[in-house]
């Protein structure tokens, strides 16, 4: 678990980032711990593929049974060099390697690269192996990457160090991206789908369990690297979130746009929602609202991760896109486009049809297209002209935020030809910041490679198209959001009374509410009221502490008909243990909920000390939701919006952010709850205060910047969304704070 | 529109059927109607086509103004040929091929393939002129193909009559599916990628705007052909339905899978819920429910329709499988394996780990691996022995349904070597119907290549490898039910109580409810019971013509509190004209109810005579849910099943199915509702009585084969759901007649 305070040592941290660029990814000299002499096995691979790839640092094969391997001299031991190397590329077994990383430790080496497995993935053992590996290299402050790390290559240094049989791969291409995955086989697909439609790479590592170095810190130290313009990630979690967070920034900073690949989108599905906020997201929703706060472009579709990048290029050349663009479509082939179209409409993207204005410029400018939501150009659009025309005047029409030109058979039997007037259009027109893409309908490497060489985005699937323009328009800008979150070991609840005091605090207000005794408990007839409502939002519906609205004999500061629940810090789930009595309505009704609440927890908890319930005005709205806040130990401080009652449990609809929020971004969440539209006056129904409900969300949020509040979670659940201008109430609330001294609940 | 009766003459349709055998697919002689001298226009192709294919009948090239076309004898008109062809292929524009068809038929063509567009697709004109085409052509039993056709492509004829430009190909591979298709430039894309893959075609037609001939019943006249034994389809819409369903039935009986690749699915994504059955299921879930419903397996990635074929012909070697089949998947590259586990994922299917039990045997078998969800074999599993003893266990362990093997970079090196294991398993383990699939992770055609010749289902994308699985699995089976819907030119609505009556007829229970006169109006006093109902569902909640079970002045046959609710025909939207009233408890509540109804709907629709009201106890139970049954003018007879509430219409969740269902289909309409989960006791509430909400369904459904009901639309919104055993209670009604002495209403 990482600290999401982000406290990393500003001095230890420039130093780790000097070694990263110099003995992790340029190494002066390289040590192949346990190099095998036998070029099938994974062991023999690194010596051949670092010669190959014209490597001209010195290179120790160190292995004790052979003095030489494939034909170089070798060495008995790391002891034995004749310098201690820069870089320690241990290819032994689990245990022969941290008796390595320990060699490397006391011998001063920079970077070790750990290509066995058997660690932290393994389960306990192992999580102890690697931890005590970590340990060792930390001490010595030396760079250790892995361990079951598949290893580094850097173009530029002519560095290709690793076990992968994909680097026996002749002309691979060079590129611009740099790709850092958790997966090292996956570097293997990379490279060779990359090199079949001409995309390389500036450099790529395999960062196994990440036990010292990780995504984060690795990439971080490269971004001001120029033979890099942009970063892919591919992820199966999010570890070290702390690292990830500096890097976004850097990376934002720099204006090198990230695209991620994560794996675990379908664990998701299978946790079920808890009422508790942190369950009810799963993990991925929660790496997702990290990834995506992080300003990267999170793809769905395994081919989107090769085209997104020189997407993402040509949109960082014109003004902040809108996220959901306005898509105009060029075709010669009406079955190609549709798919396209299609798969756009599914992702909620609109292709749209030129304007009478542009078909104007379209027939003044010899283009004979009848006007649709697609220009199919049939068979005249094989004519460069022509499609060069069409392509030109709608990057300069209005209405379009990018273009894509789909092209049919021509593009597989006159390459070249075909994809001539798009790599134009798209060269003569980057100051507009506009994408020209192309989506192929046949099958046709030869123009993929022209296109993507071109620097024009380039799909051989409607999916990874769409998928693709989706999340390079859709991505956040980074937001550096300043968050104090409060840290703690052992936490307790608040009862809920308590919890109301803590939410006026934040000026969220509640339904009036006051204690009373149950009868047989302590403290017989006593009344306490809920702390003055301080909340902003006050509106139609009274704060607490106002006299009673309705006749009665309802205590002093609520109204009937009222909620009444048991009131103990001890209990989170009070209708479970016969705690509520809702819509009681007179004084000899409350006497018997009273009476019946006592007798009820008392038996079903009988340890639990149970002396007060709540009595709260019941209070109705158009809707419900729960609001909820929560402390992630990977990525910090999160906020959600989830849709109230059962319903949108089975749904799983609810939208999770970094906490602090800002108004637009609670805006946002809103937008993302699809149950929200029936707070919009769907369908006749009377719309509710959705700017009541962004600032309570972003009060909420922002119990990230008040560690004075000690509150590590809250959930408000329901929160009654009045009419619009009415605001919201809370009725119910958990808030749990830091208690370190008295040790966890 | 089609009548979704089937009166289709079968003399007729086996005299079309030998003919789409004979002069469609393999005519002896071919008149090229405008065919051109100039080979790159479109009308230039398909006579160097033909020539290249070795069709061996007699081709005739119709060109007025030349005497030669491409060094061949040209003719001036059909007339002037020596004999009347077979079949003519109608190059010219618009107007020119309207003529030919009119010269065809004059002449006694027997089939004739229209490739001009410009008709339906551009307006009402258009349509027109489409119309006319097809009378002439229906007139003269001529077989018409398109308009907007790209042609028809049929091996075994050496037929490649087609002016698609993606037929320059040469060696195309030959299979034996055969591809229909709405979209002729989508015949390209198909050829080229699927020889990339060594996937070849037995036949492809372009229907284009099936004027007359149309994909199910070409498909239909090509069923007992033993040189096809699966289909493709590529639809834009479902069109003549009848002819489809009936392919689907002699495709089921003779064993051969049909895919289908249907565009559409985002407009269903525009077109938001309307209260009416039609409504809410847009069109797109419509087509869903009919080609599932055909037992046609639909796929949603474009790359599943080149592998899914295989696959389906893996699965009928074995008995019915599970439509969620458990998956083993065995690797020498974990992350390529995670992402096709992460994708079945997404589609609710698990990959599961071997058993104690299989372990051992791979141990026995001298495989060295880790226990775990994927059997990851890392370098070893390179080795032919290690790799095929595993999948020979795995297909033998019966805790499989399928075996999924993921290659790494030996696939890219050595695709010979790497993919045999997967080969020969797969051969040698046929009588197990048990699928064999292989997913590369690296860029491997060559591997692709050799798994596709040999019959192994292989796959470049995640995506379309976890696709292809679920819908191969998750396909239906062709379920032939007999359906006398009620076809009518117009419609009436009855009133609630009317609807109420029909109902019961079909033997769904509604809510105790009587008619009272309104004030003002006449009949005053008058209380008319609704009919006994004869629902064999009566249980815990009595049904109407009771006495009251509560004291009070309710009208006899109903008990407080009861809902107040204009009564008329006339009337759909009650609550929108001030019509109702809930929850009312008391004598003189309803006599306020009912004077207060009576005056807001003679306000608001003062021409509309409102005489009476319905008065009718409340109802509660566990949940509501909305049952409808309506009848599509393409398909036919349909039923639904959607989660009650505003929510449900934001989530537009629902299912669909062609009318009728029986109990099992009502189960699984109910499973694919997930608002239902709410039902099954989720979180500690009571349970539906789920079983009787499926007795409901078929119920309803059963209006299909009862036209003496005279019913055209129903629906119950909402249907109470009581706890388990207690029953199922409508509390809203609307039907719709057959009224067509009266008039459309």
């Amino acid at each position: 678990m990482t600290n999401p305070h982000l406290d990393i040592d500003e001095t230890l941290a420039a130093q780790r980032a000097q070694r990263i660029r110099g003995a992790l990814l340029r190494p002066a000299s390289i040590a192949l711990v346990g190099a095998s002499d036998d070029p099938g096995k994974t062991s023999g691979r690194p010596l051949p593929y670092l010669r190959r790839a014209g490597y001209t640092g010195r290179i120790y094969p160190v292995n004790p049974r052979n003095a030489t391997v494939m034909g170089e001299r070798a060495w008995p031991s790391l002891a034995s060099l004749p310098e201690v190397p820069e870089h320690a590329f241990i290819l032994t077994t689990t245990q022969a390697a941290c008796d390595a990383v320990a060699e490397c430790a006391a011998l001063g080496v920079q970077a070790a690269t750990v290509l066995a497995a058997g660690f932290a993935e393994t389960g306990d053992a192992g999580r102890a192996r690697q931890a005590q590996l970590a340990e060792v290299a930390r001490e010595a402050g030396l760079l250790l990457l892995g361990p079951s790390s598949l290893g580094i290559i850097h173009a530029d240094a002519h560095l290709v160090l690793t076990a992968n049989a994909a680097f026996a791969e002749p002309e691979l291409p060079r590129g611009a991206t740099f790709v850092a995955s958790h997966s090292g086989s996956m570097l293997g697909a990379l490279v060779s789908r990359g090199k079949a439609r001409g995309i390389g790479f500036a450099g790529m590592v395999s960062v196994g369990n990440e036990a010292d170095l990780s995504v984060g810190e690795i990439c971080l130290a490269t971004v001001d690297d120029p033979a890099i313009d942009s970063y892919l990630l591919f992820l199966e979690t999010v570890r070290h979130g702390d690292w990830l967070m500096r890097f976004a920034r850097a990376a934002a900073r720099a204006g090198k746009p990230v695209v991620v690949y994560k794996l675990g989108r379908s664990e998701a599905g299978a946790e079920l929602a808890q009422s508790h906020t942190g369950a009810m997201a799963g993990e991925d929703a929660v790496a997702d609202a990290f990834l995506r706060d992080c300003g990267f472009a999170r793809v769905e579709t395994f081919e989107a991760v090769f085209e997104t990048p020189a997407l993402l290029r040509q949109l960082a050349r014109g003004a902040r896109p809108r996220h959901v663009p306005r898509v105009g479509v060029v075709t010669t082939t009406g079955g190609g486009a549709a798919m396209v179209v299609d798969q756009l409409g599914v992702r909620g993207i609109d292709v749209v049809p030129a304007t009478e204005a542009t078909h104007a410029r379209l027939v003044a400018a010899g283009v004979d297209v009848h006007p649709g939501r697609i220009l199919d150009l049939t068979l005249a659009g094989t004519r460069y002209e022509v499609m060069r025309a069409t392509l030109q005047t709608m990057l300069e029409a209005p209405e379009f935020d990018a273009v894509i030109a789909v092209a049919g058979s021509s593009a597989r039997f006159q390459p070249d030809r075909a994809v001539r007037p798009v790599i134009d259009a798209e060269r003569d027109n980057r100051a507009l910041g506009k994408p020209v893409i192309a989506f192929l309908a046949p099958e046709a490497p030869e123009a993929l490679v022209h296109l993507a060489t071109a620097g024009v985005p380039c799909f051989r699937t409607p999916e990874a198209c769409a998928d693709a323009i989706a999340a390079a328009f859709g991505r956040r800008d980074f937001r550096d959001a300043p968050r104090l979150p409060v840290i703690a070991t052992h936490r307790r609840m608040l009862d809920e009374l308590q919890a109301y005091e803590t939410i006026a605090r934040l000026g969220i207000r509640h339904a009036p509410a006051v204690a009373v005794a149950l009868p047989g408990g302590g403290d017989t007839g006593a009344v306490e009221r809920a702390g003055v409502n301080t909340s902003a939002n006050s509106g139609a519906s009274s704060a607490s502490g106002t006299g009673p609205t309705a006749a009665g004999t309802a205590p002093s500061g609520v109204a009937y008909p009222v909620a009444v629940k048991v009131l103990s810090a001890a209990i989170a789930h009070k209708s479970d243990v016969g705690g509520v009595v809702l819509g009681v309505s007179g004084a000899e009704a409350l006497a018997l909920a009273l009476a019946g609440i006592a007798r009820a927890v008392r038996t079903q908890v009988p340890d639990v000390p149970v002396e007060r319930a709540l009595v709260q005005t019941m209070v109705a709205g158009v809707g419900e939701v729960l609001i909820g806040y929560r402390i992630d130990p990977e990525v910090g401080p999160l906020v959600m919006l989830a849709a109230g009652g059962v319903l949108a449990e089975v749904y799983r609809d609810r939208s999770l952010r970094l906490a602090p929020v800002d108004l637009a971004g609670a805006r946002a969440m809103i937008g993302e709850v699809r149950a929200m539209a029936a707070l919009r006056g769907f369908r006749g129904r009377p719309a509710g205060d959705l700017d009541a409900l962004a600032e309570a969300i972003v009060r909420l949020s922002g119990i990230a910047q008040r560690p004075e509040l000690g509150v590590v979670e809250a959930e408000i659940n329901p929160l009654i969304v009045h009419r619009a201008g009415e605001g919201v109430t809370a009725v119910d609330a958990v808030v749990w704070i830091a208690d370190d001294e008295r040790g966890d609940v």
